[in-house]
């Protein structure tokens, strides 16, 4: 068994979840509320690379558990921690089903401005 | 539930692990034997930031088992795709027993050179 309660993930690496609602301002809030509440000890939240669901985020994690949270805006953070990282109820309207096991992107990597000007507006 | 049976986080851009033993090349292992055996649909190795356990490193987590490896070599992540990945025995001689709940940091956030040359040996 590890060190901790609840093993929190946010995606902040990948190239699409930090793009598709600020997914670091997501991970920034997360943490905020476990520094407030002086949880330090029991609840962990961590950032994380590409999930491999790019399209379904910003994703947050929660393990052991393994429940999965999609398109979770910043105010949604306040939810996952009162309800479920401190509460153990998981906040069923965020949850992520995957359509199937493994990979589900719906988006590919954006491609740099400089190869297709398509790729501009999903910078943007 | 989410989208894969084991789902393993290696601290890879803390500031010690990827100092300590390189654990960049223990995720990248990782990767690889993943998609040797194409086993992407089931397992997904992620990069994530630091676990709080700095100076045990390099850490590799695999959940939902919730098992935690220390101080892990690049060789070892064979032994882990092996056993643990596929064949679901946790490698014991590999196991992390964290000395208490929550963050245990043997080491600190290394110092930047320009603050104190004891700093230079740490990144050595």
């Amino acid at each position: 068994m590890g060190p901790f309660e609840r093993h929190v993930f946010v995606c902040t690496s990948g190239s699409i979840c930090p793009i598709e609602g600020d997914s670091t301002l997501v991970h920034a809030r997360l943490k905020e509320l476990v520094k407030q509440a002086d949880l330090k000890t029991s609840i962990r939240i961590n950032n994380a690379g590409c999930l491999d669901q790019c399209g379904h985020g910003p994703m947050v994690v929660v393990y052991p558990e393994n429940v999965w949270y999609c398109h979770v805006k910043v105010e949604d953070a306040d939810a996952i921690f009162h309800e479920h990282l401190v509460g153990g109820r998981p906040v069923e309207r965020l949850i992520y089903r995957p359509a199937k096991p493994g990979p589900n992107k719906l988006r590919k990597e954006p491609i740099l401005p400089s190869k297709t000007p398509a790729a501009v507006n999903l910078m943007s």
